[in-house]
C-alpha cells in the first residue's frame, strides 16, 4: 500500500523516507566509530537543518560545506565548527572573514601559493588540499610546494592541516577497490602531514573521505576526521558501484502518468530532468539506470522499469534497452516514486523534501535551499 | 574590457546579455510578423517577469508554461491568456480551475480520452497534441483516437484546437532540415484540424513550434499560433544546429579561477555542474562543448577552451581534446564566463539573473523562480 498522504502531493515532488536516511546516517557513523576517527559530514547533499540535525542526535558538530551560502545557513543553524571544501578563491575571503567574525570557526581549503597568500592576509585557518588519485584539485604530497604552501601559512598562524578527496573511487566497483582507494587517501594525506611536521610545520587535521571510501576503509591510521556526503540519501550511482542496496536509497521524485505511445512501448510522466536532474551518472555503469529507476508508489522498484529519456517537463517511462517482457500497465493518472542517479543533483532541483516520517504518521515537509 | 561591475558579483553567478536577448527576441518577432501568425513565447527558459515584459514591449501577450507555477506567477504579473504545454495530470485539474475562477484564460492539453474525460468533467478548455514526429506524446494526425476525444471536449464547450511540437528538430542540424520538420509540424497539425472539422468538431487554434522550426519555417498556411522558448536566451546547443550563432546566446556563467593542474592542462574554476547543469546537449553534435564554453570576462571565447568535466562546486577548463597549442595562462583569481550547453537547464540552477543592461549602465538584478 502507498502511503496515503503521498496520493495528495502536487507532482513532481521530492519524497524522503527517513527511516532509511537514518539508517544510513548509523551505519557510517558506527564505521567512523569503530575506525577511531571523527565523522565531518558533507551537507552538500542535504543542504537542510532538519536532515543536519538528525546526523549528531541533535548536537551540532563538525560539518563540511560546498559553498558559503551552507556555511552561512548552517552557523545560523547552530553549527560553529565548519570546513569549506572547495579551493578558495580570493574574492570569497571578504565573506569567510565576515561569518568567522559572527564566531564561525570556519576553515578553508587551498592548493597553491596564491590562494596561500590571500588566505594568510586575511588570517583564515587552512588546509592544504592533498591530490591522492589525480581526480581534480590538490598538492602531490612528494611535491615541493606542500612546504612552501605550509610556511605561507605557518608563518600566519593559519595552517591548521591537510586533506584529500578520492574522487576517482566513484570509477570503481566493489569494496576491495574503495578499500584501496582508501588507503590511496589514508598514505597521500598521512605523507604529507608527515612532511609538513618534518619541516617543522604543524598538521593537527589529517582530513580524508568520499561515500565510497569511507565506507570501505579497514584502517585510518593517522587520520583524524573522514568526510562523506551522498551516504545519508544514496542513489542508483551508489548501488552500482556496490556500496549501498538499491533499498537503502532514502530520496525518489513522485509522478504521474499523463499518457502513453503504446506502439513504442512508452509511459508518459509529469516528471522530466527538472525534476530529475540532467545527471546519468548510471550512463558508464554496468546497469544504466537512464534518469531514474521506476518505483510503485509505496518504494517498491517495478523490475527493469526505467525513465529512458527525459525532456524538461516529460519524463519517458520504458523497459530498460534488451529487456524482455512487457511493461506494467500504468493507467493515466497513476502516481509512481522514481529513485534518483544521484542524490546531490536530483535534490538540488527541489525547494523542499516531502518526509515519510520513521515514527510512522502525517508527512512532514522539510524546506532545502540552494545558491551561492 | 570586462563590464567593471562584474568583477563585483560573488561567483558562480548567472549572467545576462540584455543586448543580445532584445536581438534574439526581435528576430523571432520579425519572423513571425512575416509568415503572419501570432507568436506565444514559451516562458520556460526565462521563469521571469521581467524577460517576459521584453517579449511583447511591455504589453501582456499570449504566453506558454510548462508548470502550474509558471502560469501563477505569469497570472499576478499581467498575463492572462496561458497555454499550459504539458499533457495534462488528471490530480493538477483543481489547481487548473482555482487558476480559471480568478480569470486566467488557461489552456491544458491532452492526447487520451482519459484525460478528455477528465477534463470535460472539470470544463477546462483544451488543445489535443499531435504526434509530428514520434518525439514524445500525441495522437497520429490520422489516428481515429482524434474525433473520439475531440468529440468528448467538444460534448462539454471546451474543444479548442489542436498543437504539436517537432522535439525531433533539435536533433538535426541546419535551416533546409529544421524548415523540413517545421513543415511536418505544419502538415501535421493542419491534416489534424482539417479531420476534427472534417467531423463537424471546432478547431478554432492550430499551434506549432520549437526553436528550431520557428526560425527555419518558410510557410504557415493553415497554423494560427507559434511556439518557442529557448531562442530568447539562445544556448550553444542551438548554435551547434546551427539556429544562431556563438555570438547570439545571452547567457553566461561568471566564474572564478582557483587553481591548476598544469601536467595535466587543467584550470580549475567555482563553476562546477551546479552552476552549469548537468546537461551535456553538445555530446552528440559535431563539436562537443564539454560543460560550456569559456569566454574571458568580456564575453569574448577563448579558442577551443572548455569546461571538460565537471564535479557540483569544481569546473576543469582544458583545451578541447585533439586541438593543437598551449592554453592560455589563467592565473588564481581570474574571472571568465562560461556559455552553457542548454540555457533552459543552466538558468535553472540559478534564483537570479544579473543583467547588463542593453542602455548601458549598472548591473541590474532580475529574479527568476522554479518549482512546480
Amino acid at each position: 500500500m502507498p502511503p496515503p498522504d503521498l496520493a495528495a502531493l502536487p507532482t513532481p515532488s521530492l519524497v524522503l523516507d527517513e527511516a532509511r536516511m537514518l539508517r544510513n546516517i548509523h551505519r557510517l557513523s558506527a564505521h567512523a566509530q569503530a575506525l577511531n576517527v571523527s565523522l565531518r559530514p558533507h551537507l552538500k547533499t542535504a543542504k537542510s537543518a532538519e536532515v543536519a540535525q538528525r546526523l549528531s542526535g541533535g548536537v551540532p558538530g563538525p560539518v563540511t560545506v560546498s559553498t558559503l551560502a551552507e556555511a552561512e545557513v548552517f552557523f545560523d543553524a547552530g553549527y560553529a565548527d565548519i570546513l569549506y571544501a572547495v579551493g578558495i578563491a580570493p574574492n570569497k575571503l571578504k565573506r569567510v572573514a565576515a561569518l568567522r567574525a559572527r564566531g564561525c570557526d570556519l576553515t578553508v581549503i587551498l592548493d597553491n601559493a596564491v590562494q596561500a597568500d590571500a588566505v594568510a592576509r586575511a588570517g583564515v585557518p587552512a588546509l592544504i588540499e592533498i591530490d591522492s588519485d589525480g581526480h581534480r584539485g590538490g598538492v602531490a604530497p612528494d611535491d615541493a610546494a606542500l612546504t612552501a604552501i605550509g610556511g605561507i601559512l605557518h608563518q600566519a598562524g593559519v595552517l591548521r592541516g591537510v586533506m584529500t578527496h578520492a574522487g576517482e573511487s566513484y570509477n570503481v566497483s566493489g569494496r576491495d577497490a574503495h578499500a584501496e582507494f582508501a588507503e590511496r587517501e589514508r598514505a597521500a594525506a598521512v605523507a604529507a602531514a608527515e612532511t609538513l611536521r618534518a619541516a617543522g610545520l604543524p598538521c593537527d587535521v589529517v582530513s580524508v573521505g568520499s561515500t565510497p571510501t569511507a565506507h570501505a576503509a579497514r584502517d585510518l591510521s593517522g587520520v583524524t576526521e573522514l568526510r562523506a556526503g551522498v551516504y545519508m540519501f544514496f542513489d542508483l550511482v551508489m548501488a552500482g558501484i556496490g556500496v549501498c542496496d538499491v533499498d537503502d536509497i532514502a530520496l525518489s521524485v513522485l509522478t504521474t502518468v499523463i499518457g502513453h505511445q503504446p506502439a513504442r512501448g512508452w509511459t508518459l510522466v509529469d516528471a522530466g530532468w527538472m525534476a530529475m536532474s540532467r545527471d546519468r551518472g548510471t550512463a558508464a555503469q554496468a546497469v544504466d539506470q537512464g534518469y531514474g529507476l521506476v518505483c510503485d508508489a509505496a518504494g517498491r522498484p517495478l523490475p527493469d522499469l526505467i525513465v529512458s529519456s527525459a525532456n524538461q517537463e516529460h519524463g519517458i517511462i520504458a523497459l530498460r534497452p534488451g529487456t524482455g517482457g512487457t511493461a506494467p500497465d500504468l493507467p493515466v493518472g497513476t502516481q509512481l516514486r522514481i529513485l534518483p542517479n544521484h542524490a546531490c543533483a536530483t535534490a538540488a532541483q527541489h525547494g523542499r523534501y516531502h518526509v515519510l516520517p520513521a515514527a510512522g504518521g502525517a508527512l512532514q515537509t522539510w524546506p532545502r535551499f540552494g545558491g551561492w
